[in-house]
């Protein structure tokens, strides 16, 4: 018979939680100190923001200033209450409960951090809801357990305001039991040390490839300012430094994963042509 | 081969359910005669408020004047009648029987409350039928069984009528086995004292902070008014206790919250601004 | 380990199904003599009647007369054909069949009473079909047998027509299989009668109670004549009993639970005001 | 522990299919002529007409003249091919494959009877395909088998051309497959036999029953020409033999059951009061 | 305890897949030669036309020509890729992988017939895709496996284009893949042929049948031109041969079965008289 | 009792994944270059292009230079992202995890690659956002762990723009975390060198075959232009080498299966016969 099972290999995985190596960040507003403060006040926080802004570096640069865990859940229709809380699994003859991530950052004081949360069913914002208010418990219905949730343990939950909708819209009871932080792409000087800092890429390629960012923000067509995020400046920035024609690599990075519509990605040409005249 | 148990944590947990620490509760209107009468009379109970009011807290509160536990369920449109009444798992070899949140107020004769219920599906809200007549009973027909509630067995639900919708409604078959209470938000001088006692937050600064909460309530504007909900005003007074700057705890707790729409953060702000003009 | 199986009680549990005590029932018209026919000629019986006129409770007086048992249930839109008919359930290592609340009442000859049938999905009415005409036999496709029905076993079935919709409706080939009976409120001497038996009010508090009732089902507005059903009387008179004073008592139990539109509520709070000036 | 299994009683059922007594049924046209060239030819049949006609006994008194068992199925629209050819069962430490009554039929050579064959899903009409064709075969893909129908073997379906709509339709791929079948009422001479054969009713009260009867079905309102079907004059038939007074009697069995619309309902007693004049 | 299962037969069952036979069938133009070089060149097969012309009979007939097995799967809307490709089950204590068809058809080099392939969802068109390209392989993702598929294997998918629409559609990218082949019916003399091999039907009355066949091809209303297909001009010879009167049997195997509509079914009768003339 | 796993073949399967034989691909543009810097940086692929213009056999010949494998999925709205990762199974009285063939991908360090990405589900696309973004990571949540993906892992994914819609779209979120390349059919040299490699066909035919390709596509007609595919014109191609008449097969590979369209087919034909005068 085939051995079906020969597909499990054993190879070595990484820690879990990832931690220790705390990415940079370099804080644009007051984002800092709202964090600090709702965490000190044992109060979930909710950070608003375009796509590509650095939302998830934002939150494990502060995990790692509190040196406390992340656990990130990327939130999607199809999650349940259980991916999150935890399910009872067959091991052999027995059958053992094994912590979703929501739980394991409960235990452990971590940080769960639940992206896109408006992009999750109700059964999963509901779930949340006694750990958000003077109670901070987890209850664990299959368990017939409450979990109290120690001081450190922070929930933050993010979406990005743009995508809003009237039917996938965080409800104001949810909302209104968070801190809530609005972050945006950052400006010219601190953009150029983000892209400098994770590609490497300098000098007068990397000024015209800021500035290419800041025209495309710039320009006035709906949904054309966030592809041009600070996380598609660097992808652009990584695949010049890889020895791509800087052309080739904005076109490549930024012009058309935006559009398929013929007219929008010559626009976008045009101006990769403007901006970025000089050779690698 | 991975050890997928491990992340099977053995931490303590909290006792189920959480109880002895009555929450700080102070009654506005005849809420609490009705609540005892009801209790009295075997009749189940409907609460009606705005998110933030404090429905959870009241009863909490009546279960503590009444010595008796809260299983608290926060209902949502995945919440099963097993979510409630509880199903069979394996156990190894053998199946055992878990009884849900709702059985187990029944058995020990506490209050079940069913926080929302207007989310939870007809299969839940019929469940509850027979514990809401001249029967009180109910019956798990997983078992064959039906269990007869102790007097001390008292059935709660809430919901906000604020949110109410065509699709989205308690039927009347289901509204007029209960006995209705409607909360609101408490006028300013309780207001004040619940801040003050939830934050320690005193003097002028709480004083702006409550003035704050009924200018926001006054505006005529959708949806503004429930936003300023005694919850955010308690969370922004916590934000400034732990020393973050009024206003900016103010706008993280109240006018961030609220709304993803310019001007109207615009007008909240300004109302902050306006209000908030002592320093922490 | 946690031992998830603690919140499995093992506290005592009513018999089932629940007997005995026969409810008190007033006929109003010829229920009881169609009843009577009906189970003699072994037919089916579809009762109508808006919500809180006494619909399970004439049921189960019918049960006691007949000294048989009643097997009740709620349906609902996620009721599935198992839970009628049964299933099987994992017993450590064995499998055992588990009779549903149908089966047992053909098993048993008592009466099957669905509640609300028109709530039910096809696969449960389609269920009983078999049951309604002349084979009276419960098919059990999961154990491939057929149970056939002792004379005694009766099947009933109740809605409100006044719920009624194009979608939900009984299909005309499950109507037209059974006797129908419609039910309504009771005139205002046997309506006294029963508030005064259920709750023990009395005089002119019990008259006032009575006039109220009449007085709102005369109102001209949709849904507010089933609103003050016998049932809510009922329930203002154990308000009242139980020491809560007799207007309170009567918004909480009448007014409240039926709307929260603020000037249907004032007008029902005028009636109460009008009709109950006797302080209890 | 609660002994769950307790419900699992161990009366004595009847044989599996019910067989044996061979239904009472006066043919009214070429129904049978083609019937048992059908069965002869080795085709599938399929029956159209009214709800109450007599499908069913017409079906099981064929079965019964070529003496082979029925297995008659309900469909509904959660009817799954699983509920039809079978399934995998664990008794014990041991899986059992059960048969579903189409494979019974099949596996026995009987009538495998599909009742409102259009109120189920397609993968229902789709397993019996590869029965009504040349290959006369029953797929079983769990089992990676394909059962030979033997000669003995007729499939039968039927449905209420009356309910057809746009969505439940039999697709013609399925209809020209099958030797088609209209049934109806039976003119009144039949059908005054067939009430007096089943509820024993004679007389002048027989012949004004099925004189209302026919009235009904001659007024021209939709739906109305069902409704007093042979089965609804059988039901009134046997609530008079049981005692129930005859125009009570006709409006439980007749009237009632058609509508709940109240001027239709009026106007159904009125010609309840014309024909049944006589008492029982 | 009832032995729930006794209902497992153990009575012999025919052989998988079926084969030997070859069915008769007669070549209408060159869909022969397509089948064979698309054989050859190892591509996919896609046959379209009408109900009943005989598609399956082809497949059966050309898989007979090259000796191979053909493993017919009728599509339908909850029909899984599993079902075509297979699945783990439970046998006592072990687990057993078992194959779907298609994997079947693969692994021993036959034909994998898809039947009305535009029924079956997404994941089933899908999993068919690395089959129709130039890797020729079947993943089994359960099994973490590829299937190479020998040079005998050949996928054929049929659908019939009179049933279209705009949501039921086989994606383009589906499409071009496969090597198309259009059938249609027969003209007279090779359906007269047919009919006569199948039922014996012969002379006169065969004639009439043909000539009624081709009458109602050419009536101009939709959906009239299919239901006359070859397999009801088949099915009405063959209820003739088992006695029934012609005309009966050309009314119950064509026009009954074309239409609910009383106007329809006049004109097709009377084709049927017009054209029926001999007794048999 | 029918031993129901006999169909367990034990047939020897092929390597898991397929690799070795390079598939041919000739580039078109600069998509080699901006793979491999992709690749270089770290950065995930989204092809873009019609289909059959040859998306899977760059991705394959990439994978060849790169001397790593791929792990072909090919999404549909069913794929689940237990599908992508793995999951559980039993095997015998034992639980293995079994490896989806995105988890092979990463452990092995090979390319993932999602075919028809827009197809498939949201939690499939948010699956792979940790993989897509610095930290490069893969959360096996029903394990409890995180998989560090290796620098050699490359996630591609692809799909047709032609076939986006409103609703089925990728997210922004997701766009910009790859690198674009747009692909299309190749010029008619590379084309005609295609088409000789894979079929053998040479000379005036396939100079014809050539040209019937541009032609049909310059044609102004929806759908039209995709469907004269690459891979049609090797299909046909193979279909004369197989010694079919050049017109049938062009007829049969290209014409048939675009549309179902009377004149619409018509017309190519008449292309076919215009472009195709020469006899194989």
């Amino acid at each position: 018979m085939i051995d079906a099972s020969a597909p499990l290999h054993q190879a070595p995985i990484t820690e879990s939680p990832v931690h220790g190596g705390i990415p940079h960040y370099i804080p644009v507003g007051n984002e800092r100190e709202i964090f600090l403060a709702a965490h000190a006040a044992n109060r979930p926080i909710l950070i608003k923001g375009p796509t590509g802004c650095g939302k998830t570096r934002f939150v494990e640069a502060m995990a790692g200033e509190l040196a406390i865990d992340t656990y990130t859940v990327a939130c999607h229709e199809d999650l349940t209450a259980a991916d999150l809380v935890g399910r009872h699994l067959l091991r052999g003859a027995d059958t053992v409960w094994v912590d979703g991530p929501l739980t394991r950052a409960v235990r452990t004081g971590g940080i769960a951090y639940l992206d896109e949360i408006v992009e999750a069913r109700q059964d999963v914002t509901v779930v949340i809801h006694p750990l958000t208010d003077y109670r901070r418990v987890l209850p664990i219905d299959r368990l017939g357990q409450q979990l109290k949730a120690p001081d450190s343990f922070t929930l933050v939950v993010s979406y990005n305001p743009g995508y809003q909708n009237a039917i996938k819209d965080l409800k104001d009871s949810t909302r209104q039991r968070m801190v809530a932080i609005s972050l945006d792409f950052p400006p010219p000087e601190i953009e150029s040390e983000i892209v400098r800092y994770e590609t490497g890429l300098d000098g007068a390629l990397l000024d015209s490839l800021i500035a290419l960012g800041q025209a495309i923000r710039s320009v006035d067509a709906p949904g054309l300012r966030e592809v041009a995020s600070t996380r598609t400046l660097v992808c652009a920035g990584g695949l010049i430094v890889a020895g791509l024609d800087p052309r080739v690599a904005c076109r490549a990075a930024i012009a058309e994963p935006l559009t398929d519509d013929a007219s929008l990605t010559a626009g976008l040409i045009e101006l990769v042509n403007t901006f970025i005249t000089v050779k690698s």
